[in-house]
């Protein structure tokens, strides 16, 4: 049996992690409920044709009523854990209560098992691409004044880009974290508009405080190029224009103001939108609660904890209950999705100033931790209120999802591969349930874990080398013989591997998805844009 | 500065440990809300005027409508963990969905800091008599067939004892594991009717189970002595009467009925209380979510996750379901405070068949995973839906509150020492406050960490020989020179104790509280009933 388990396990390895050499795998039927192949290219979907009906008859009678396609609102907060909001078991527990998203959460579809990638910018260029950061290049943090060998969005499409071709508007409020440079600016990738920061709050942070950055700081030859390569401002731009300063930024105050802004931002676009013919697609990406936390006027010690983070958690909280209320006034709430979500978890390294999430790791590993967020669909009207699922739903699926519920999926390109599934019926149906039969994630380059059902196996893991370092102190290593494999229900902290002596069955069912994943590299080759770790 | 925290600390620790030597340090003012003294043999507690008149106008009110005084209706899950209840962050997330308990919940008092012990014993110890378990010698689970030195119940007295002989009508149906010797069993310390089993469901299952037990199980010379001296039955007794034999189980499939009967009793006992002109203190003690999980008729694989635990969880939630349901349609629900709570964290030792917590720790464990225990007060009408509170709350005052609730405060005995504080006003009161300044953490007779405001702080600390083992091979360990400190607002895991570089202010007023503490030894001493460790 050891020796049967060991060959099928290298076997699919060997398909797994050296992908040049994979071949499909042909896919066993009858066992358990498979997903079908939609298009060569399409990651395949577990057929639902009820619920898509279900969902396409909710779509048309809203169409017919408000005389347009739905509007779009993707709220991304950055680095929040699975376990800071309220109705995910954190909120006043942590000294942080969130009344407005809870709120979202109790009224729409709280979503259990949505999977971001375990950083910021692999997540961000899944969700824009709908495809896992290995192919688009995009596999780990562009840092701030750092030089890529290629462009990504050479030939990367975003959802932003279909749909500002198919009559919306689209915006980027608050942070992009995809490419600084020429032609990687949201503006130039499919945004009709951008106001927001390139890089990420940190980024600035280190041009601006001296007490955390004295080495940086008070080093001017040290500071200098970075102020130029990457200046500490909030930018704008449109669609055929350049990139523009709106404000620099001097002071630390200033940075703390920055989520005010995206705010006004975004308030004043929804407005607008509220007296336009188009629909429009809005990504809100906060700047917080990515370190470093500086207190909007009005906001220090707030929260009852009274630390930064938690702070910024209760602004983040206000924040989607003002938009929220513009959606409100203008009479377009009925009219648009909302989807609340994290970039990866929280950053556990910050202690004591960090996120939290229940499960094992934060932010940077791929331990449930590290990739499983928050999630929220709320559409009064469209989704039901109280509904809670833990169907799987990658956050990639937010690339093909939108295109569904605007009815541009066909607009989708087809001479690349694309990892997202459109989770429309899910979201949408009464008895909704995920179309996706598995989750792959990926640390860099490397297939590290799948999820599938309930279960989560590993073939590769962070281990910290201290008690809560998972991406300061973390290294990534092989795993021995045997996978491991949680049982999430049973084991959501993944403390307990019981793959060999309770998951023999199921393993096989795991390789073989990975099998045809990798599979599609063949294809479909990975891009290198020059983020590959040295001698990587 | 070191040798200043060094000398408080060591100073403190003397106090606190080797209490027969400690005098009690003067109370410093002005700087905190201080906890008043009410009289020497009770517990401290933080002065609220104004709350305490809104309960008793709310009591008088509803005692004016109902003709008696109010009905007390205690919840006790075994072994259940925080995460295990939908509501506080578990349900669907741990594959088995408990909606009765969160609508619970949701119409309540969700209760975010309440405290057991560590263990079984103690924490049922300490909710009878108000006691922390080292006063009454209950330090740990007594084991089936074990002859105590003393018997604990000699000279201690139950909440139930004194609502008895204040005119309630008192019954413990399900678990008590607090002595099962003559004087020690529950018809003999205060409640009038008893129906339910003396220890606990694994003591039962070793007599009935070979594929578990099969080293005892196929040894009838070891088996004998236990069947004689604690046989597997479902026990019973009226006040005055003699122990009765209910049911002798024979199988694990009669085993795994216990929860349905013991909610029969309850449902029973409910319904006849209706008719009765008194009022009423039933303590539901199931036999669940305790080891070895037999399903029920009809709850085998009910539960998503499938596993046995989650399909007693399941179970348990719909005895809630039940429970409420009866005193709804016997018209009592508005005149009996609910409380659900459980006895101590989940056992993790049981993986993968093991409750959740998303804490550090389980069972048997100072950690909060071991101690910190879903909390909820229901009384529609009394208390006002929606509320989510941290204030803390001991279990003990679960001996207190009750008291209060029947207006018998005052006959709680003078000559010992009660841990238990009334938290009626915190209960009832629309904006009510936790009057806890400090809940004291053992395990056995040792005080191992003090939870004060969002900090804890340790002493001592258990420390897993393995991934997740809390009450099989753990070792307790004395601190190296400082106290772990952590804040649970921001680090609600204890992954990173923070107490020298910033906690520094609030060291000595922990200290000074556990000095107090442990100065009521002195003139109210410990008992030992021969559940101390041998050599110990």
């Amino acid at each position: 049996m050891l020796k049967n388990l060991w060959t099928r396990t290298l076997c699919a390895l060997t398909v797994a992690l050296a992908c040049a050499s994979a071949h499909a795998q042909p896919t066993p039927r009858g066992a358990f409920a498979q997903p079908t192949p939609v298009k060569p290219y399409l990651e395949p979907a577990i057929a639902r044709p009820e619920q898509d009906k279900a969902a396409a008859e909710k779509l048309a009678a809203l169409e017919k009523k408000f005389g347009r396609k739905p509007n779009i609102l993707i709220l991304l907060v950055d680095d929040m854990g699975w376990g800071d909001v309220g109705a995910f078991g954190g909120g006043l527990l942590i000294g942080a209560p969130t009344p407005n998203i809870d709120r979202l959460a109790a009224g729409g579809l709280k979503l259990l098992s949505v999977y971001s990638q375990p950083t910021c910018t692999p997540t961000r260029a899944a969700l824009n691409t709908g495809r896992i950061p290995t192919r688009s290049g995009l596999t780990r943090p562009t840092l701030s004044g750092e030089v890529l060998k290629a462009n990504p969005w050479a030939d990367e499409v975003t959802a932003a880009k279909l749909l500002s071709a198919a009559g919306y508007r689209t915006a980027l409020s608050g942070k992009w974290h995809l490419g600084e440079g020429d032609g990687s600016q949201p503006h130039q990738t499919g945004y009709d508009e951008y106001y927001g920061i390139l890089s990420v709050i940190s980024d600035l942070s280190q041009q601006l405080d001296k007490r955390l950055y004295p080495d940086l700081m008070l080093r001017p030859e040290r500071l200098a190029d970075l102020q130029k390569l990457s200046p500490a401002a909030i930018t704008k731009g449109r669609k055929g224009g350049p990139l523009e300063i709106a404000e620099r930024l001097t002071t630390t105050d200033e940075l703390g103001q920055i989520d005010q802004k995206f705010a006004d931002y975004s308030e004043d676009f929804i407005r607008r939108m509220a007296k336009d013919q188009k629909p429009f697609y809005l990504y809100h990406s906060f700047g917080r609660l990515h370190n470093d936390s500086y207190p909007a006027k009005g906001y220090e010690g707030k929260s009852p904890a009274g630390f930064p983070q938690r702070d910024a958690l209760v602004e983040v909280d206000d924040v989607v209950g003002r938009l929220i209320k513009v959606l409100q006034d203008t009479g377009q709430l009925e009219n648009t999705l909302v989807f609340f979500t994290s970039d990866n978890g929280g950053n556990e390294d910050l202690m004591p100033d960090s996120s939290y999430q229940p499960f094992r790791g934060g932010k940077g590993s791929t331990w449930e931790g590290g990739v499983r967020v928050p999630g929220i669909a709320y559409w009064p009207g469209m989704i039901a209120p109280g509904r809670v699922s833990d169907g799987l739903f990658d956050l990639c699926d937010m690339f093909n999802t939108p295109l569904g519920m605007a009815g541009i999926a066909d607009k989708i390109p087809s001479e690349r591969f694309i990892d997202g599934i459109d989770q429309t019926s899910f979201l949408l149906a009464d008895e909704g349930k995920s179309k996706r039969d598995a989750v792959f994630m990926y640390a860099e380059n490397a297939l590290m874990a799948v999820r599938w059902m309930e279960y989560k196996l590993h073939f590769r893991v962070f281990l910290n080398q201290a008690a809560h370092r998972n991406l300061d102190e973390s290294i990534n290593v092989e795993l021995g013989m045997a996978p491991w494999v949680y049982n999430l229900y049973m084991d959501p902290k993944e403390q307990s591997s019981q793959g060999h002596s309770r998951f023999e069955w199921g393993i096989p069912q795991v390789l073989q998805r990975a099998g045809r994943h990798s599979a599609t590299f063949e294809k479909y080759p990975r891009k290198d844009i020059g983020l590959r770790k040295p001698g990587g």
